[in-house]
């Protein structure tokens, strides 16, 4: 017997937005488990603080962010290790994420890194993807529409080349990147239509056109919606 | 005064992927609509049935699925115009939606149509592709990958171009064009790795890889989720 890794997510920020499924298991869990980002704000434990009682166990880890690839492997190495001693004394260890688990997420570093020693499931979350959509109310696809999602990070040629091939892209964690990504949809002319969607589901909400959305640069946790135009697929 | 619609993704099937927010909100409404195809199973139904009182008021459309556009539009009119009738009385009504109501749905054929004359909001689900990833315990994407969704209708050049252009794509509505990609991926060699994910969250549910998928089709109600063998973005 042992214990089980249980990636838990959270949804994109709105309490609400909690599953049942998610609700159920973070009230199952032995062990609470949290990545906390060096810069980030914990919203994911402020989705989770009111349904937990205070004496459950709790792991925190804080991921480096600005370390090179080789920190970053050795601190999902550390953590996945001191987990791995809460699995093998039988324990069930839940990690809450924000979003969905395996899309953009920490969680896939600990699961590739624990998957072939314990047990270990996924519950699904609504993404901020979704949210953003539905808080615009801007259907994202339907009928023959493709949708890419594209982080904000990648190099110009490479955005712009996806970009010609998609009825909807999102481009996820604008942050510093804003700028650049301004330039380069100046170069699809009027081709696409655009809403920036930042903080979802907490009180730091902003929605805007992005050519109403005055900052110079954004949140690193805001997106960025790109319609074509024309609806129609090829 | 007037009434509200409310778009509510209820999640791709495991009646526990409900949100708390869409349970609320289901509970609150005062009028259910159901959009119901011809030829699908009534999943949403089998969803939302165990928290609402058999006493709900409940309108039920069915849609055409083999019509042509201008049946479908006359369809999604006449279902609008039934819709605003409740809504001109005041009432909330709430269109319960599998997976998210803007993700491929038909809800945003309502929204188009009623947005204008009330005030309408949506509550963002999880969607298939989330639920997929999760029951086959497969990253979808990770720091610099991008992810694109694509209908399985697309002609085969279409889909090519597309799918040489990320590192997950993810292949809706599989149906009877499985044997049509599975020549298209041929093409690719080695290039992806593919899982089927069928039914999830039902009794009926399939997980397998694209090589042991022994039927020729697949179930319309599938998808096919595809990783390159290189997870390294360029």
């Amino acid at each position: 017997m042992t214990g089980e890794l249980v990636g838990i997510g959270v949804g994109p920020g709105d309490p609400e937005l909690l599953t049942l499924k998610a609700l159920r298991l973070l009230r199952e869990m032995e062990v609470i488990v949290t990545i906390a980002s060096d810069a980030g704000e914990p919203v994911a434990e402020r989705i989770i603080a009111p349904h937990l009682p205070a004496s459950r166990r709790r792991l925190t880890f804080r991921a480096p962010m600005h370390g090179d690839a080789s920190t970053r492997a050795r601190f999902y190495d550390e953590a996945a290790e001191t987990i791995a001693g809460e699995l093998g004394r039988e324990r069930r260890v839940g990690v809450p994420c924000l979003g969905d688990p395996l899309f953009y997420g920490s969680f896939a570093r600990l699961m590739e890194r624990l998957a072939p020693r314990f047990p270990c499931s996924v519950v699904p979350g609504v993404t901020a993807v979704q949210a953003a959509s539905a808080a615009l109310r801007l259907p994202l696809a339907a009928g023959r529409d493709s949708v890419i999602v594209l982080p904000a990070m990648l190099p110009e040629a490479l955005l712009a080349e996806r970009l010609a091939h998609a009825e909807t892209a999102v481009i996820l964690k604008l942050g510093r990147h804003l700028p650049r990504l301004r330039r380069l949809l100046a170069g699809f002319g009027r081709d696409f239509e655009g809403w920036i969607a930042s903080a979802l589901g907490t009180a730091e909400e902003r929605l805007a056109p992005l050519q109403g959305w005055e900052d110079r640069e954004a949140p690193y946790m805001s997106l960025l919606i790109l319609r074509r135009r024309s609806t129609t697929a090829p």
